[in-house]
């Protein structure tokens, strides 16, 4: 686990020089591949991990026109609170300079009860014309009385009218947006269970009231395997000890009995890394503060893979001894354990 | 059942003392235990109930920054309505005083039309200048034509503007939330059902209009538990008679039969003691007026169970005889039944 | 068929008076009743249908404050386009006689610019202040000067600022507000059927653009009976010909077989009348214009149902060939079939 | 494939003109028809093909009242950008003229302030005074002092607010409106796939951040057919290789193996031409931007359909191998593929 100048885990990316001289991986023929994830096996294809942590793909579109594929409603929706703030700062600001240029345009002689006596004056006031008009305060000292003013202020007025609208449109998507709130340990672990090896991971989530109901977690596994000369990829499903809670009220650790059953039974470090192993998560649930269901997405590359670890438990009685404690901060905490 | 000082029904701590000489709890070895309920089974890190009676859990966080665990829209969504009036008036008086003390510290002479003579008038005059300019009336008596005051001035609008998005968004956020309009009788009662003896409790939609379709009603029980002198908690499925109905117009009586397959055959009112017996009732349904899936929660545990008691019908014809007419007020109401 | 003076087709009352003459509807051993609809088996208790034929529960609520059980989201929500606006316009016009009253008692001189005369002037003058503040218009010949006066316009124009979100919040919501735009025909039809009778009904989404998809039917019958000599409801699932659809762009004809599994197989008129016979429909199916599952309920008492008819095509070729014309109004339009 | 004057694609009707020479398609009798797809069966009701490549069904109704029919929801949130600006701009205009026209029938004696000598100055102001009432702007030169203006001017303040309202709504609508991204190819391809030979096109996502997820599909076939002397259509399942993927992050090859259970085992172009094929397609997944389930359709007919030509691959490695590249122009590419 390496930090990152910025204080952040540094995820290493999945791309590896293959010198040829690796063991492959050669998945016994019982095993059952998973074909529906949706990606294509040829392995020359694909560059880097196949999702990323925060459970974006790690895809990039061509051939679309930038318009078309920008999701606007996804970016206002998910861009971080100063930076939508700042946004609605700068357009605002941007609009009356555009208007204000229209008045100024027109000529003062448009307008009544001015005061400014330089053409610097004149601009500021009519600058701060158009913000009364746009946010339809109007106070009312300046006045439009020529019909250029008159029809250009009875627009203006309609447009600070509908990006209200706008504005209060994108507030109420940002607030109601259901979010699964859900932070996953840094690293999946590989480690003893109980008398077998397994592979585990948890998450809990961080949010107060929100509880997910009827959560489902499906983990697939990517391997690098070579057939008939060509690398390609097979993605197999994880059987889990549990894939199902009825309620997420606490944290859950999931787990993958490294048993016969396991595409990477028998798997070293070096295995892992030679087969380019990466496990995709995802999470569904049912929220009820937004009466939605609600999914997130991870995963975990070999980089993001500990053997010999596990985790310490993250919950007690509290002092009182009336409640339960959930201790966040112990997510990502882990101890020896000998494999 | 016992009514505390402010005539709320006083819901009994879990929290028991044990003192060592009461009968364990064994569970037969063919019941199976329920893996999926999302808690753990160590007992010592548990204080108090699971699940509360208004169906929150039992639970708090730690180590979770305060406002990345607070849920600011849940919080402003589930205030009661004077609360959340109240909030905006606060909100309103102490935002207009921030600008009113901007303005003052800019001075009056950025401002035409006052007619204070005062300080005290200055400040009311430039705090009611304040209000008008945030709720974009505009007025216009009082008019800003210092650039400080202006820029101040055309600021306050736009925030104006913008709260009354955020304000909107709250509005409708609060309006169209989905609930599930259910109250739950406030025992379970353990009474003789037909030729067996069962676990009843019952619950009815006390809103006009909000019709549950399709609801199913799933019952677990947790039981303290000791095994190789360790206190843990086992959870069972309930059995029911019927765990769904196609529309809940009417009250439901959920009825488990205490026979060989339930966790409490044979159990008395020391025994559900002892063994700390709490069961967790999780509702669902599609409300129809919300086009969407509600949920709710509730638990009873042992203190909150009455043996020897059955519910008395609540429902009957109406005196035109057009009409059945539900009597929500008989709801918790039980009469004495032999065990 | 009968219509009323307004117009519409009289629905007849399932209230019958019995008089003990009547053959008993005796239900065959073999026939598995519903258990699953929500309605209790008691017919003593039971007032009229239990269905309304809008797909409301013939059924009233007692002991639930007023305010407790109304649903004034769902009231708003399907008020009639003109009573809601009706709605608004009387609170608007008596909030600002609330406002204009506290201004006239503030007193005349709490208020710069009034060109009134005589103490009715003075009333209009201020209600029309009341109303340019609510609103946020504030043109601002008549200005508040007096700290009274203030302070109840720096409120009125909060109180307007919210009022306007609250009628954003409605309005979005009417919008917005998932419905199934279905029409049922208005008699279910009990004639030959291929080689067998059938119980038949039809309907079909009048809205252009609403098409439902994955559509679902579940249809129940209640049927009085008597056991031991006590008067009780029967609920049978209906099976049916077909019992879902792919997507309903098209009128669907519902059939139940009326054959050995039915529970009406040999019923005449007059059976039906005496079993005081009552099918209750559920149809479920998503609508993409709202990306939301829908559902609409009706019910057929045997006054409702008619013998010895069948429904008449309801599609027809265009005539450029080239588009399907879908002839609602022949939706509820039958022919003769002898039986 | 040819493409129309305005550059787009043309889709060629289905209409035929059957000369009574061809072959008639004769189904096997092993072949199950699908009887869920909603649409009946007789051929001489049906005009034209069935679904529109936009996925809205080919049909209209009749007996509706315009108004009843029309879904004004559905419309103005499904038109054109610029269109819905111009509408807004047109009704604010009109608006607007009605009530200067009222104003100026009350006469320019109900209102202070004017400054117009001419009648067309005359309009013209009270023009400008009504877009500041409507807009609450407010400027306040111009002021009402009859109590005609006044009554008006206060009712079109409200229903500034109230339009204000609706275009919250409208666009919050617009904005939030689950859609399915999709774009499917021109044609469907009859192609050799492996040791067979399937009908196949596919889709893909052309929206950033949107990825859909639990994706199903279903494909059925429409064939016409004769059955004793009269014309029908007979509907059939399409067998898929493939019917869910559980991401769609990338694109999707949907095929359908025609082999001894496919409905068109054996045909030439001559014969899907003759039997007047149509598939009708049905993709539903959950978009996790939206927390909701999205539908598309879409058809391809047998002009639609393309023998002896397979897809062309459409994603690569980036160059720096980090990422994945999504072709979206590649969409429609085919090549030549011996049958």
């Amino acid at each position: 686990m390496r930090l990152n100048p910025e204080g952040k885990l540094e995820l290493l990316k999945r791309k590896v020089i293959y010198t040829g001289m690796e063991k492959k991986f050669k998945p016994k023929p019982s095993l059952k591949t998973n074909n529906d994830t949706g990606f294509g096996s040829n392995a020359n294809n694909y560059g880097g991990r196949f999702v990323n942590r925060d459970g974006t793909f790690n895809l990039r579109r061509e051939g679309v026109p930038f318009l078309k594929r920008l999701s606007i409603y996804h970016k206002m929706l998910n861009m971080p609170r100063w930076k939508f703030a700042a946004s609605i700062i700068v357009v605002y600001i941007t609009i009356n300079l555009l208007y204000s240029m229209i008045y100024l345009l027109l000529g003062r002689s448009q307008f009544t009860g001015m005061i400014a006596n330089t053409p610097w004056q004149t601009f500021k006031e009519l600058y701060f014309f158009s913000t009364e008009t746009f946010t339809t305060v109007g106070y009312g000292r300046i006045n439009p009385i020529g019909d250029g003013a008159n029809i250009i202020a009875a627009f203006e007025a309609m447009n600070g009218f509908l990006s209200f609208a706008v504005v209060t449109g994108l507030m109420y998507g940002r607030f109601s947006k259901p979010k699964s709130y859900l932070t996953f340990s840094e690293h999946a672990l590989i480690a003893p269970f109980q008398d077998k090896t397994a592979l585990m991971f948890r998450f809990a989530n961080y949010k107060d009231h929100h509880v997910l109901t009827n959560v489902e977690i499906k983990v697939s596994m990517a391997l690098r395997t070579e057939e008939n000369g060509e690398a390609k990829y097979n993605f197999y499903d994880l059987t889990l000890e549990r894939n199902k809670v009825d309620s997420l009220s606490m944290n859950w650790t999931v787990v993958h009995p490294i048993d016969d059953n396991s595409p990477i039974t028998g798997f070293t470090e070096e295995d892992m890394r030679n087969a380019d192993a990466e496990i995709y998560v995802l999470v569904s649930g049912f929220d009820d503060v937004y009466s939605c269901s609600v999914l997130q997405r991870t995963s975990y590359t070999f980089n993001e893979m500990k053997f010999g670890a596990k985790f310490i438990p993250m919950y007690r009685e509290s002092d009182d001894g009336n409640t339960t404690i959930l201790e966040m901060h112990k997510l990502h905490e882990t101890m020896e354990a000998r494999i």
